[in-house]
């Protein structure tokens, strides 16, 4: 017997390994990269009401996390894995790893599997910055850096490229990550001053961001550090049980958040009550709510990370590598003849038809 | 300046497409495969309490659903991806598929993606036979299939390898779908009937397993169709708003479930009362539940899909690819000799290790 087959469409899913990922970034550049995310998330964050949200699912070990971030609007579905392990460097491992797919809405077809790791050190520095532009005062141009492993210089890049700051002052615990991090950005055109403290840091700077790893609840930031018309830029708060601001930052500036019912179980807000006044995000961006009203007003951006900007960073890297002929074709979902037929593909393999990139 | 690495730990992926899966399932064989998946459910579902459970993550759309599961436990963590596009056969397109990946739960490192649509099928069918074992009569031979598309083969062998089921009573409403299953199940020794309408199949059946794609409240098998001592494995029912049992077969019946807060939403037994009696599946492997307690009982199993299943039918996969060498790693995750250093990985690309399988 021979069944007809429907004529069928390709199930093949592009993927970006991260050695294909670090070829399209050099290739597009890194600004350039910097700045499409920026311009996809803010893009998206203004259609806010567009999108299927809801705060990610976590898995808690002893170690750390495990995380999937789903969101979709009519036409687009996203989710990114993602870990957060703080011991992981101890064995030779990154803190965060990160992959993620961008599908189909209509289909449920998956159209790109990438990594995300480096791709999450860009759109959250770019979210960063995004929220800089319109919570900092414009003319900042001093930015204390507080953490400066993995992720501090994609802050440090974007923070200049997008927000206009030229000097950066820097804490870690760590004096290695200081000086990895200063060697990275010689060359930048970033004057850059490694500080003994955290008060030192922060002493002067227009912008404070914090990004440190530890999972637990820090006060790496206090009120008396504060200099009217800060903005702080909190970055490494973002998982309950891991806080970097003390709860006298939060109530001397106007919060802002990505997406409330996440902020306020991972963010630094989990320390207030869950009536705490933020502001979301995109909000600001559409208008509807006052950024900075005055010079001297402190300012927070309490960010944990949104699905939502996984969401946009997928979107460009999907239409980059597209563009640029990178990647490659995978068979992640077995390509029928006839798609009602599944249990022929086991029996003659030629009823997957194996695509090339 | 120089910055001494830490010993690194691999952080490639290994990578089981579709092709492979085919490939790995015949080396295997399909029975080995049923039967090691049957075992794994088994040995997992009888420590329940380890995982750390949540029903599934659903974004619906007007023609579909994307949903992802995770569950973990202290060493092992997976999800899966699925879709449900019912209309999806009309483009060629599968209705359903999926993939998921294993992860090792101390550090977050993914260690395994997999295909799972083929691989969804084998787990669906082994649960529904793991459960027909304990729930329907030991003396069925007879089952009625009703809904004979891409999962009804799957069904069936599992039924005659693990159950004893001889012999099938057929019915789709597209007479080519029970064409392509008589045409697939040649030469199995199962006695096939084709069947005029769903009464017809049902009569003198010991089982009847359900697997329509309709996402409607359909109502599929009514009461008056029951015979004494009749176990129902209704397997397509598994989405809010889609239903295959009328009400009156699920009170005749004592019905069982796999995770009663998803099934409650996703099940059947959507449309009983939030307190309607069931019993969890492994309350039932574990002795801690009767199972069947009369010949003449009705018995329904109303599946939904577990993440648990696919926890277990990976960790199958992972070991079987590993003891055949199937598959192939990816980069998935960058692998960095510094992994504080991951804007290095930019710049110079050799940072990044490409494993080769």
């Amino acid at each position: 017997m021979h069944i007809s087959a429907t004529p069928n469409r390709s199930v093949s899913t592009l993927f970006l390994s991260a050695t294909d990922m670090v070829h399209l970034i050099q290739r597009k550049g890194f600004a350039n990269c910097l700045q499409g995310i920026v311009q996809a998330i803010r893009t998206d964050f203004l259609r806010w009401q567009d999108f299927d949200k809801s705060a990610r699912v976590a898995n808690h070990s002893s170690d750390g996390v495990i995380e999937l971030m789903p969101i979709s609007d009519n036409c687009l579905y996203s989710f990114k894995y993602v870990n957060g392990h703080p011991k992981n460097t101890q064995a030779g491992l990154s803190t965060v790893m990160a992959f993620g797919v961008l599908a189909d809405v209509p289909t449920g077809t998956p159209l790109l599997l990438s990594e995300l790791t480096l791709t999450t050190a860009l759109r959250t520095a770019a979210t960063s910055a995004l929220a800089a532009t319109v919570l900092a005062r414009p003319d900042s141009r001093v930015m204390a850096l507080i953490g400066n492993g993995a992720q501090s210089e994609f802050q440090a890049l974007a923070f200049q490229q997008l927000v206009g700051i030229e000097e950066l002052h820097l804490f870690d615990l760590d004096p290695r990550a200081t000086e990895k991090l200063m060697h990275n950005l010689q060359g930048t055109g970033l004057r850059l001053h490694a500080c003994n403290n955290v008060a030192q840091a922060v002493r002067g700077a227009d912008i404070v961001t914090t990004v440190t790893a530890d999972k637990t609840n820090a006060t790496i930031l206090t009120e008396d550090m504060l200099e009217p018309g800060m903005h702080i830029n909190g970055v490494g708060g973002d998982c309950p049980g891991k806080t970097e601001l003390h709860p006298g930052v939060l109530t001397r500036g106007n919060v802002f958040v990505e997406f409330a019912p996440q902020s306020r179980v991972e963010g630094d807000i989990q320390q207030m009550p869950a009536d705490f006044p933020v502001t979301e995000l995109w909000e600001v961006l559409a208008g509807r709510k006052p950024a900075r009203s005055s010079r001297d007003e402190i300012t927070v951006f309490d960010s944990v990370g949104f699905a939502l900007e996984d969401y946009s960073a997928l979107r460009f890297m999907h239409d980059t590598a597209r563009a640029l002929g990178i990647g490659e074709h995978i068979a992640l979902i077995p390509q029928l003849s006839d798609p009602k037929n599944l249990y022929a593909a086991l029996r003659t393999p030629q009823h997957i038809v194996r695509r090339v990139a």
